[in-house]
Parts: structure tokens; C-alpha cells; sequence
């Protein structure tokens, strides 16, 4: 494949997409919504998931072999659809690699401070994304007067994995996991981790309608799109992927993988591609 | 360590035990009380936790590793205290190493065998232990006249880890999980995994008093204590280890594991050992 890549002009090349998981793919379908003359490749680190409750050194080189990976496969934008690897190593991938890089943070907290209006936002996320602040840090670079709450919710993705999405298991422990945030006159909850909008039917209606829930997986793709019109590396209308099915690799079988992610994308995965990392 | 260890005996060897993550200190908790006079060493491979979710290949590929890791440390009998990996690599790591192998599911099954009088037992554990039928055949082996009814509960390893042993979230979710094994005339249900004795209180309301709870831990540990002294492996009471506490590995930093480690072990944990395995 990579032959063939090389062929090709440089803004003909695709555009690599990574996630501990499944979650990653809401960010991988509105890449392809967005960007539909795009060529796409999806890595799921299947076989080191989950990332929210590891350390960022761990995150860290995980997330590197992950990036190095799509270089590899002549990626000229990076895409890391993972708030856990956005938190904990955005900067240093940004520093290593010369390509577009992309997380889900920044457009995630842009989105919130703008939606804000009683400038008071919360998030929720996984114990390492909560512990690094970065949506603290991301948010106060778009309205320093945001008071932001944040609380981790480690329960949530193996809730989403089980399939328990409209559940009333998880409508109990979405109910504890969320007072902290409730009560604090919020009216935006950002899903800080991309496995979270699975579960919008629940926390939307524990939190209520007066508060708008926000998930990056718009704001990364519009971001995206703008990144690569600036840089001049957008495909053209008439390029060789328009219309092309994204390309999937996993470092392990998951049958949840499979299961779910067809949910997500409403269509077939297509051929999986299994790929040792190590 | 490496020399020191080289100049002591075979039989001052340490014991090598490992596990995905927390749970496996269940079993070095009951070798710790059945061999006072062993030295033993812990791996908890929480940088890839959790491994019941996961592909035999990639279960395998993590548990060869682990071995090789403590076989470098100069062990004399390598304990699987992970039913996933018992249930997935046993065979090829007896294969592969010439000491002694001991993995949680048969001594589990030899206990589950001789406590039912009704010969109907339940098991419970991980998606890939349940797929496996691991608990089936060695049951079998013991009791070919035994029924076995095996459900897996995906969200028991995550309520454990969260510290929910004893709550109402995880009363429902055992009710919902536990269903499938009431009303079948069990009278044993097999803790198949690791973490689920942490969940005891539960498991125990919604099975009843009648259904006697098996862990593996207590049974496995006399498997190692049996095989050490068949094997001439046995230390001496005069030994070098006697009454030193286990040196415990990790893969990676977690504070979970730190503060669940403990409430296990029932003491401190010590100085921890992390450790880089790719």
C-alpha cells in the first residue's frame, strides 16, 4: 500500500485517525461527513485499551507508536480522537512530528465557552483526563471567566462497551457520578472522553434540557477541514478517495469493536486490518 | 538481584505469580499464609489491563511475557493468578518453561467439584474465560456427572476496580448478570476471575446462602504448595526468605492498584518495581 501512496500527491494522502478504541470512531464519522473527498485510516489500540486509567507515561508511548504507525502509512495530518492521548500527549507529538496535528481538546472547549452563556461549564472524563486539567487550561484560553467543574466518570466507558447505553444501571450511576456538576447552575457538560456520546440518552436526562452537551467530535472534524485548507493539503473534489470506505486497523480482535463501531458509523466496517504494535 | 539469586539454591528461589492487574493478590495473599518460607515476586501487567476482554493471540502474546520477565528474575514455579490467562495460555506456558505452572482454573474446579452435592455448578468470569469453556473441561475432569452453567460478567472487573464492592450499583448489576444461574439448582458458583472476591458481599445476597462461593486463590496456593515439595522445590523454614514481604512489579504507575493492592494484601505494599515490558 504504501507504494501506491507515494504516488500520489501529498494532499492525496490520508488522513490518519487514532483511539484506545471504538470511541474515536463519532470523530472518524464526522471526518467523513465533513471531509468526504478524504482518504481515512482508523487505528484502535485494542490490545493496550483503556487508556483513561493509565499513567501518561504509558499514555505517552502508546500514543507515539500509535502516530508512528500512521506515519508509516503516509498520513499527512494526525488526528488523535482520544481525549485521554489529547491530554496527556498532544504537545509532544506536536513537537515530533512536522504534520498537522490535531486533538480533540481544544475544539471540544472552544465549543463549550462559545455555547456557555451562564459561563459556568462542566466536564466529565477519564480519571487521567481529569487529573492533567487540560480542559481547564483548553477552556480558559476561550473565556478566562469560565468557572469550569470537572469530575471523572471511569465507570462510563465500560458501561458504553457493555452496551448499557439507555439503561437504568447507568442512569444510577450516571445520577452519582454527576452531582458534583448538578447544582453549580452549569449549562454545558462537555463528554471529555469520545466513548461518552454513546451514552447521551442518560446524561441528558440527568443533567436536563437547560444543559447543552457538548462532544468534540464536530468541532475536531470542522478543525480538521480548516487545518488542511491552511496548510494546502485538502484532497480534491475529483482526488482518488472520494467516496472511498475508511480504512480500519486494530492491534487486537474485539468483537465489541466490531459490534459497537458498526453502531457508531451506521454502516459496515468493511475489512478490518490486525496489526501487531507490539 | 539477578547474582545474589544465582548463588542461592534452587529451592531459595523466589515464586514468580502474575496477573493483569490487582486481583492476583488474592492468591499471593493465600501463598503468602501457606508457604511463610517462600520468597515471593509479583507482576501486575497494568499497563495492558484488562486482559478479559481481549483475544486469545493477544492474551497469549502478554502472558509469555510476563513469564519470560520472571523467569529472567530466577523463578522456580511460575502461578497464573489470572483466570483469563489460565484459562487462554496455560498449556503453551507448560510447553514452553520446564518448572512447575500453575494456573487458578483447575484447582478452582477440583474445589467447585468436590463441594456440590446437587452436581450443578455455576461459574462466573471474564468474556474470554466464559468463551473459552476452560471452567467446563477441567470441571469435567472431576466430575464428569457435573452441569456447568457459565455467564460472563464484563462489568464486575470495572465495579471492583472503582471500589463499588458493596453497593447498590452493583447489587443490580449482579442481579442482572447473576439471572441466567439462578433457579438452575446450583449449589456452587465459581468465582472465575481474579477480582470477583472483592464482590463477595454481593454475590453472596443474590445467590442466597445455600450457593457456596469457590475462589481459587486458597485452592491454588495449595497446588504450589503440593507440587513445590513433589518437585524438591520446597525452602527450607532456615531459609533466606522467611518472613520477607512479596516484591511486587507493575507495568505500569496506578494508584488503584496501590490503594486496592492493600486493602487485599491487608499490610503495605512496600517499594513498588516498575517496569518497562514494550
Amino acid at each position: 500500500m504504501r507504494c501506491e501512496e507515494e504516488l500520489l500527491p501529498m494532499n492525496e494522502q490520508p488522513i490518519g485517525v487514532f483511539d484506545s478504541g471504538v470511541g474515536g470512531l463519532t470523530v472518524l464519522k464526522q471526518l467523513a461527513l465533513c471531509l468526504p473527498y478524504e482518504r481515512l485510516i482508523y487505528l484502535g489500540d485494542t490490545a493496550r485499551l483503556p487508556y483513561g486509567t493509565k499513567s501518561r507515561e504509558t499514555v505517552l508511548k502508546y500514543s507515539m507508536r500509535n502516530a508512528s504507525f500512521l506515519l508509516e502509512k503516509g498520513v499527512k495530518c494526525l488526528v488523535v480522537a482520544c481525549n485521554t492521548a489529547s491530554s496527556l500527549a498532544l504537545e509532544e507529538m506536536k513537537e515530533r512530528f512536522a504534520m498537522p496535528v490535531i486533538g480533540v481538546i481544544h475544539p471540544g472547549a472552544k465549543k463549550a465557552a462559545a455555547a456557555s452563556r451562564t459561563r459556568k461549564v462542566g466536564v466529565i472524563g477519564t480519571l487521567a483526563t481529569v487529573r492533567s486539567r487540560a480542559y481547564e487550561t483548553a477552556i480558559e484560553c476561550y473565556g478566562a471567566d469560565i468557572e469550569v467543574t470537572s469530575v471523572s466518570c471511569p465507570l462510563f466507558v465500560a458501561l458504553a462497551e457493555e452496551g448499557w447505553v439507555d439503561d437504568e444501571v447507568t442512569y444510577r450511576v450516571a445520577e452519582r457520578y454527576l452531582r458534583p456538576v448538578q447544582g453549580k447552575g452549569i449549562d454545558v457538560l462537555v463528554l471529555g472522553c469520545t466513548h461518552y456520546p454513546l451514552l447521551k440518552p442518560v446524561l441528558s436526562e440527568v443533567m436536563g434540557k437547560e444543559v447543552a452537551l457538548v462532544d468534540s467530535a464536530e468541532a475536531a472534524a470542522n478543525e480538521v477541514a480548516v487545518s488542511l485548507r491552511a496548510e494546502g493539503l485538502a484532497a480534491a473534489a475529483e482526488g482518488a478517495a472520494a467516496g472511498g470506505a475508511p480504512t480500519i486497523c486494530l492491534t487486537d480482535r474485539s468483537l465489541h469493536f466490531l459490534e459497537l463501531g458498526e453502531k457508531i458509523l451506521e454502516r459496515p466496517l468493511g475489512e478490518v486490518e490486525y496489526v501487531d504494535l507490539g
